[in-house]
């Protein structure tokens, strides 16, 4: 229409209405025909070549005169897709970028880029590869020996879990987390990951323009998992250094007021316990005031406990379902995140859960899993692993051990290096103090350190920044996709740059 | 703020702001404690009792008291949540429900609901069984004879499929298109089914308030992949049993013209083709016009193809994509959604298709995938299976035999019946014309006949009110879940409840 309007003034009189609306349509075609046909030399990309049409087939070439408006350039695309199209500038997917196409072997490519931004565990894959390996050799079909049957793996199953998965699953949180809680599998929902899980629960709990409140620094994978889709905002509470960015309440407490008086409805608070980047734990008194806040508040608590078993110091970790049992909350606003990436070391199997009280999302949850199932067979082999409880034991025991080694020789190592870490006690990371290598003590400073070491050290770590942590010149670093003979190498690069940094300004 | 205002009012004067704001927040959050313990008989459930309190943990019963606000009930799930929180009163889902209640069995359950209203194919699970039995027999990790490596299946994977499935999924779209369209791998983003693929299209191409055009009678399950969380509207263009609902542009440019005037921005038309529920395809010429049609408008078009491969007639499928190969359209509005769950009966694998001719839409899908990703155990065991062309030419050969088989008698049976069916050519249904039975001539009408052949037949089956149908009496019926025993069993079911309905009005 914006193309017909203006030529029905050129065109007056009787007629002008049909000449200003077909004549120009008409021209503009020629036109775009006549372009493509000059632009185009492929010999079958010509639509007016009737030759070339398939036999049979009549064609009329004029068809396009009939439209009542041509096309005027690309299709749009979604603004939300827009905002995710285009390559993604924060150091964060930056590190991960390099990574991949660079990756670090000590043999084959001892120049790369060594991964310490991504939160993985290889230190005990080959505990699952001996499982495995055993358990292919049992593994058969129907028949009289049978442990599987097709129908039970190829045809539909309820989108939100295999019950079977979902008792094994109920049973290693409670495992993991040392037998203090006992989990319901009637209140688990599975989804294709632990980041469908968090994006599923924010599309219950909250409308677009809603917001969630988030201490910070906080896991920078959230601004993507709960923000991109769902048209819900984070809101961070800054926690700081002087408290070992422990949660406070009071920051909530500000950072929720705040959001009142813009306008925004706050639907929830999201923690991450342990915390990811920090690896410090929510102690049971501040478990209580959370929850008292979400009361007060009238809102929501997200616990994501996907660090729950990935425990490497000697502090006791409190499940906010722990604190539930004992005490008389209102449950229905309390809402685990679990999954099995971390603490069973099988992010590709990609298996999250959604731990609810709240029958209403439950119910909600269970018809959204329908966009993020998990493939049956994988189900139906981690049942049998999770099932296998001597083989889950000694993961669980065996794990544990190989992450304290290498969490206290990592810690050690930065110690010599003049990098103190905050004590931590859970996670795949260290959250490194870096702050005086800094110049100048900002955010720039920071993404100046962050990139020598990707660029000249070729070591990928996560800025704090990207973890919209207020206070420049902390780092994560996630130790568990070295080895132990990674460590040394991994210092002496930084060891240059942060020499080199410093003699620099 | 709403509970603390009025009583402003109450308690005037000096003071009476700060006593109106805490006093009835006190007093509330007293009683609210009060009833709590009232009503809770477990020991472990009571809030004030400090003597149950994990030893150590200093716990001050008052601290609700310094809340600013006390909770004034459960807090507020999303309006998206709720709207699917309750249970469903659509025949679709209440069908579903009673099969899932009370399934047939001819032996165990020969009185309990035949499943006719779910689009899965049972004909050739057999053959996929003799395959797996076989390749479970050969699996092996990692040593000297593995064909599977541990840190392939456990690790993080790119989240939008291996480039490996990729490729197989790509050469057996092909193949089940017998040759006629090659597919390029890098088009390809995979999916955790074919419904989180058609969700993370629409997330792409739409933003909330705007809309896509589908020609009805459409799949009842689009109202729910595409509504519940993009926030995008369906508009239907119905088409008729005098065109043997076949696709009409004239009806499509109606519709969007309609939609325009309400000021409704339309983004896209979603086709199926073969089309669910109708089970007829859309010819070239069709084709081509909804190319033109889509370029005049400036929208999408999206082309569901996900029973490309279930053909059951004797006429040609021709997907998008072909008419694509030929013709010089603006190829960066064109989608295809496919999957594996029809055409190679594995919808427990949850493999689903996004095929896109649009950069921006791929980079966004891809990143959008992390959403809904297939477990990477599941990945490989495809490859392994789609690069097995003798099996897969063998399937796809023995399959279709079963598939037409089971349509003519199953179609042959409804004749006798007196009912006849459009004359379909693909997919695992037919479009049944039971319009004759109803009374009165209306969805009410319709609805009545289709409870009673879930009721009283116990035979589920979908009316066509559910899929935005306009003429009444039309039913789509699945058969491809049935034996051919069962088709006899069916036929004696509805002949009873047919007749009584008649005498009944």
């Amino acid at each position: 229409m914006r193309l017909v309007v203006p030529l029905q003034g050129v065109v007056q009189g009787r007629g002008g209405l049909v000449l200003g609306s077909l004549l120009p349509c008409a021209l503009f075609y020629v036109l775009q025909l006549y372009l493509k046909r000059k632009n185009r030399s492929s010999p079958s990309s010509s639509a007016t070549s009737v030759s070339e049409l398939p036999a049979g087939i009549p064609r009329t070439p004029s068809r396009g005169l009939l439209s009542s408006k041509t096309s005027t350039g690309p299709a749009p695309i979604s603004s939300r897709a827009a905002s995710v199209a285009g390559p993604s500038d924060s150091p964060y997917y930056v590190g991960f970028k390099k990574c991949r196409e660079d990756p670090y072997h000590p043999a084959s490519n001892p120049n790369g880029v060594m991964q310490l931004g991504l939160a993985e565990n290889q230190l005990s894959l080959d505990l699952l590869r001996d499982w495995l390996a055993e358990i292919l050799k049992d593994l058969a079909l129907d028949g009289e020996e049978g442990n599987l049957s097709v129908s039970g793996l190829a045809t539909y199953q309820p989108f939100d879990g295999l019950i079977e998965l979902k008792m094994a699953v109920a049973g290693f949180m409670s495992h993991v987390m040392q037998g203090s809680v006992s989990f319901n599998p009637s209140r688990i929902i599975l989804t294709a990951g632990a980041t469908p899980a968090i994006e599923t629960l924010s599309f219950c709990l909250a409308d677009p323009g809603d917001a969630f409140l988030v201490p910070s620094p906080y896991y920078p994978g959230f601004d993507r998992d709960i923000k991109w889709r769902t048209g819900i905002d984070l809101i961070p509470a800054p926690c700081r250094s002087t408290d070992n960015f422990s949660l406070n309440i009071a920051t909530l407490e500000r950072a929720y007021n705040q959001a009142k008086k813009r306008g925004i409805k706050v639907r929830a608070v999201l923690v991450s316990n342990p915390s990811n980047p920090v690896g410090n734990l929510l102690n049971r008194e501040t478990l209580y005031d959370l929850l008292d806040f979400a009361m007060a508040k009238n809102i929501h608590l997200i616990s994501d406990e996907v660090y729950a078993g990935s425990i490497h110091g000697n502090e006791e970790f409190v499940s906010i379902a722990e604190v539930l049992q004992t005490q008389d909350f209102d449950r229905s606003r309390v809402h685990i995140i679990y999954g099995l990436s971390k603490d069973l070391s099988v992010p590709g199997f990609r298996v999250g859960v959604i731990y609810s009280f709240n029958e209403h999302v439950l119910s909600a949850a269970s018809k959204f899993a329908r966009f993020s199932s998990i493939s049956v067979p994988s189900q139906r082999l981690l049942v049998s692993m999770l099932a296998d409880s001597k083989f889950i034991t000694r993961y669980v025991g065996q794990n544990k051990k190989r992450l304290q080694k290498m969490y206290a020789l990592f810690v050690d190592a930065l110690k010599q290096l003049g990098v103190d870490c905050v004590k931590s006690t859970g996670g795949f990371y260290c959250w490194a103090d870096m702050s005086k290598f800094i110049r100048p003590y900002s955010e720039k400073g920071e993404l100046e350190l962050w990139a020598k070491l990707l660029n000249v050290a070729k070591i990928n770590i996560t800025p704090g920044s990207s973890c919209h942590c207020i206070e420049p010149g902390w780092f994560r670093c996630c130790f568990t996709t070295l080895s132990e003979d990674d460590i040394p190498v991994v210092i002496e690069r930084m060891m240059i740059v942060i020499n080199n940094h410093n003699d620099y300004h």
